[in-house]
């Protein structure tokens, strides 16, 4: 078997802090809590999880890995202001206001997006 | 239902070329391929994949988000190995050496961990 993608490790200033925003806003529960590492994830069995390791550098430039984010078309607007509520701010990369997807980022500044409804179309 | 995690989206120079580095490091497919976006993942079913997108500045700094992948303890070495073969390289971060991971970045110098066998005990 080959290696398989399990965590997405965000350095991190405040972990409880930036682990309850991420759990609120996908809607997935803390799996392990230690001072220098919290996990968490849909469920202990889900493949992929989010770890949030300590950090002392500032966050200088745009992250080159972020997150998407996807919804259903009817909740995207109420969605967006529910990470908004949670904490997210939006953010500024360069784009145009014409994409299809909406730029935020969390409270430590860490870009992601909110983009329309998951396809999986070939081609 | 809150937003989902869809992509991990990657800031890339050379799209089919990063996208070649992870679907056979990860055993994942190619899922859909534009001029200016690739998807891989898994399978077409799978909630997670990686999205490559254009970017034209280089990468400057360490990334404050990066990918930790798993394997068997008995597969670990010769797995890093082949990582290596495929265009990984050995990178530092500042770790010690004492660390349970090991630290190598992508061809496109993005720093991925090649961890200790996953557990999912909470405490």
């Amino acid at each position: 078997m080959p290696v398989a993608l399990h965590h997405i490790v965000v350095d991190t200033h405040d972990l409880p802090a930036l682990a309850r925003f991420w759990t609120q806003a996908l809607g997935w529960s803390l799996l392990s809590e230690r001072e220098r590492e919290i996990v968490i994830g849909p469920d202990v069995h889900a493949p992929v999880g989010i770890c949030f390791m300590p950090v002392t550098g500032p966050k200088a430039v745009k992250n080159r890995l972020h997150l998407d984010l996807t919804t259903s078309a009817s909740d995207r607007d109420a969605e967006i202001d529910r990470l908004l509520a949670l904490g997210a701010r939006h953010a500024d990369v360069g784009q145009t206001g014409d994409e299809s997807w909406t730029v935020l980022a969390d409270p430590e500044g860490n870009e992601f997006c909110v983009v329309r409804p998951k396809t999986t179309l070939v081609g």
